[in-house]
């Protein structure tokens, strides 16, 4: 039986990016299924009253030389998009948008957003630069850009967002397979491990 | 030529016990030495104004899992010491002490004093256990724990901890091998590729 698994994620985050090589290659050896889920990662933070470590402190340093070795040893391009971190609220609106309708088209979505920001370092809360990825992906921009005020759409992303935050969720990427939750591109491998 | 590996760790860093396998492994496999050097994390954790997830947030309550699922997959026994986080001061001052004249004994007392506290559970802070300690490793420990209180221990333990802040280290376990940092016990398999 396909093993399905809850992947939490928010397009502004540089380890949501990084983990998507681990995905696919989950994806392919082994019989397990990815929900796709973009959250609004900063409503957490502020519920939780936490901050990603600034770029100023020896954490926030190293984690920027951490996700570009990371980066490296995936063979994935990086580049870090300006600003950073940035609002990634429409990306994910339109990410539920689309996947009201067409599931796998929402996963093109998904994956063209995270190229465009980390692999090129475009700035992804700029609806002219979401403009352009949707129409490379053959989708109406104008519509799709549209539907980000549209109040079902706001009310998917801050549903799932919410119900993230119950089932414990709290930085991206985390992984909800059955009762056990794995924080962070670095535990897929643990995750893998609990599949066998 | 044998690769040098700076070892910087706590001993109340669960995450620097749940290193030891990796470590070993590392050693074991390839041509590289450790330097072992124990630091008063918390002193860092200060002049950061940083502070490990307290247990009660989400964060916290993950770490906790996470710490107990590294441990089973690495098969290592572990307890959670109680106080925990402990004062590991005291510890640390005993190492530097053994240090100064027998460098093997005092990785020794290392593995020993991280088995009592995280396979054990055992109180780490309190003198009683630490000299227990120090006799089932057939040191005399009247004298090394009456080394605590020497100036030159104390020190050591300060310099080591203000030189290993200068390096930027901020977290426990941190290796440094020339002029790149890897933090945590998850990062030992960037390390080993890097060697490469």
């Amino acid at each position: 039986m396909t093993t399905s698994i809850d992947f939490y994620f928010d397009f502004s985050s540089s380890y949501s990016y990084l983990a998507l090589p681990g995905i696919e290659r989950l994806a392919a050896d082994r019989d397990v299924s990815f929900n796709w889920i973009p959250i609004a990662l900063g409503a957490i933070f502020k519920a939780n009253e936490h901050a990603p470590p600034s770029p100023k402190t020896p954490k926030g340093a190293y984690t920027a030389r951490d996700v570009e070795r990371t980066a490296a040893l995936n063979g994935q391009p990086y580049r870090w998009p300006s600003p950073f971190p940035y609002n990634s609220m429409t990306a994910a609106r339109i990410f539920w948008h689309i996947e009201a309708s067409d599931a796998e088209k929402a996963v093109e979505w998904a994956k063209a957003v995270f190229h465009a920001a980390f692999g090129e370092g475009r700035d992804c809360s700029n609806r002219e630069v979401l403009a352009s990825v949707a129409t490379a992906l053959g989708l109406d921009a104008e519509a799709t850009l549209a539907a980000t005020g549209d109040d079902g759409v706001k009310a998917k992303l801050k549903a799932v967002t919410g119900h993230a935050m119950e089932r414990g969720v709290f930085g991206a990427p985390t992984f909800i397979v059955g009762e056990e939750m794995y924080w962070g591109n670095d535990r897929l491998n643990q995750l893998a491990a609990a599949l066998t």
